[in-house]
């Protein structure tokens, strides 16, 4: 079977591997579609290198049916639609005794710290495993991780309904965090520079903001009748944008910080202090958000046909990454079984 | 009667006034002591100057007694001992209408907006009374006001019993939170530059740290068997503390911003992210806080006579204002009525 590999130095390489029957507790799954995302970027990047041991096969957001079923594996059936909630915890550490399972101090994110999912079958343990509904469309099921994230990040937000939520950053999960907060009852505006993702953004009913031509304080201000924003998502990863959104946020709200920070960054303390804000981190998923982005995707509440921009098959894993890198993109997947026959 | 003024271009004036009754709604005191706080340094050094209408009678922390009652105000009889909870808010605004006058958006400080504590009377709404017991020293008293500023931030950062905190930066602020939270149930160590108030502080008996001799990192996470702390107070100002502290937090710990941070600080966002902390800001108080703030001080809990380093008369004031600057004193009571009566 083909695999995409991350092979250190910038590279992917289309390599072959051996199909492997499922140990005990494990299921093996025929991988659908698999997302690309920023993380994987990073890994392609090397930023990552000091964590991955190449060669790595990577691809953690996915959907499949169950292929085989290993011993001592029950619940589970043949043909099965599944996707994985790829994180294994060590179960001992005191975060998981604290029952924080999911930011586990010696955590195995699957797809980065061990195999992931871009090759035609992959094995996997069975506790990994989240149920799909029967009839969801496997494209459109390989976005649950994500949405899982942006269920996370709302649910972190504890956004009630009638809320005002900013979000800062209006790419696929700031888009997905969006219709999320909306989900959950919330109003939301999201600013944004790129002028296709603001189209994209108000497209999907959204207020789209570009802060090169919006004062966002004074617009959010008169948003919410003079209190400030409810909760501020910082989804952008940029310096400028993390510095003022602490001004957006009412008398003790909240900013999430969503995107990955490499560097320490300026914060105006003088405002969290001053309004009482709450500033929280919010990383990966717990099982009840897969669940939860489960339903949202077999809702329609998710507009998964406006993110997923591209489908390509395995082969092409390499250019589709150079479309993400250039913005083209929201959603790439990439169809692991296209082109595995000439593999066979 | 006699006040002490901020004058403005950095200095103090001990200037006449002339007593007067109190309006409706109003009772006047007998001002007894009144605490020196960092804020009124910054008063005196101009740093408030754009806020600030001189000359100002500054002073917000203080203890005294019933003086006179205004019209139309019931449930409190002369000569009662009292302090007074700094705090006007609107009633109208955003922040008042959720729920948290407290930080009102145009909240009045007294004392700071508006006149007050140094002077041998003063006249304030009933509403800001905190009845005190019959048989509390008023120099002990004084001190509610930064004991209720500490049982402020630690109930923002919901400690329970058994909890590990630490606690940068151990001045005044920094003791109090640290005896509180251990009056709340927690363990605290303190981290703090100076070897004299390392001495006081272990005196009291809390772990007292510092950070050019010990590994914090290291230490915390021995102290806590790898988990990290579940509190960290940043009470220093400090920028580099503020970069350090987000190290010293558990998986979902809370670092409280105590002090006041004049310039954007660096925070270290990635850990923030990591491990899903969370940032709170903690400003004044609250009236349970207030009421707390006295049961602490009537059962002896709070270590007043250690904290009050020197009580001097009124027209000593600005020399007092030296002695905090220079570090010399953790808490300076000014006596107010001592050398009235040459005013009389």
């Amino acid at each position: 079977m083909l695999t995409a590999t991350y092979a250190g130095d910038r590279t992917i390489a289309i390599a072959e591997a051996t199909e492997e029957p499922p140990a005990p507790g494990q299921v093996r799954l025929q991988v659908a579609y698999v997302g690309l995302c920023g993380t994987d970027l990073h890994i392609l990047h090397g930023n990552m290198d000091a964590r991955v041991r190449t060669p790595l096969v990577f691809g953690h957001e996915m959907s499949g049916t169950i292929d085989a079923i290993g011993d001592g594996v029950e619940g589970w059936h043949e043909g099965q639609q599944v996707t994985v909630m790829p994180l294994a915890w060590d179960g001992t550490c005191p975060a998981c005794l604290a029952g924080n399972e999911h930011i586990c101090q010696n955590l195995d994110f699957i797809g980065i710290d061990s195999p992931g999912a871009l090759q035609a079958t992959w094995n996997v343990p069975a506790e990994v495993l989240v149920p799909l509904p029967d009839d969801m469309a496997l494209d459109a099921a390989a976005l649950v991780e994500p949405v899982a994230v942006a269920v996370h990040d709302v649910r972190r937000a504890e956004i009630r309904g009638g809320e005002r939520a900013v979000v800062i950053g209006g790419g696929p999960i700031g888009v997905l965090i969006a219709t999320v907060a909306r989900a959950f009852g919330a109003e939301v505006a999201v600013v944004e520079l790129d002028a296709t993702r603001r189209a994209q953004v108000a497209a999907l009913g959204f207020e789209a903001l570009d802060p090169r031509e919006v004062d966002q304080v004074g617009w959010v201000e008169e948003w919410t009748d003079g209190a400030g924003a409810d909760v501020v998502f910082e989804v952008s990863g940029a310096a400028q944008a993390v510095l003022g959104a602490t001004a957006l946020a009412k008398v003790r709200g909240t900013l999430v910080v969503v995107a990955i920070h490499p560097t320490p960054r300026e914060i105006d303390l003088q405002r969290v202090f001053w309004r009482e804000l709450r500033i929280l981190g919010a990383r990966v998923y717990e099982r009840t958000d897969f669940e939860r982005a489960v339903e949202l995707i077999a809702d329609g509440t998710i507009p998964t046909d406006v993110l997923i921009t591209k489908i390509v098959p395995l082969a092409e894993t390499g250019a589709a990454f150079e479309d993400l890198e250039a913005g083209r993109a929201m959603k790439v997947l990439v169809d692991v079984q296209a082109g595995q026959e000439a593999s066979a």
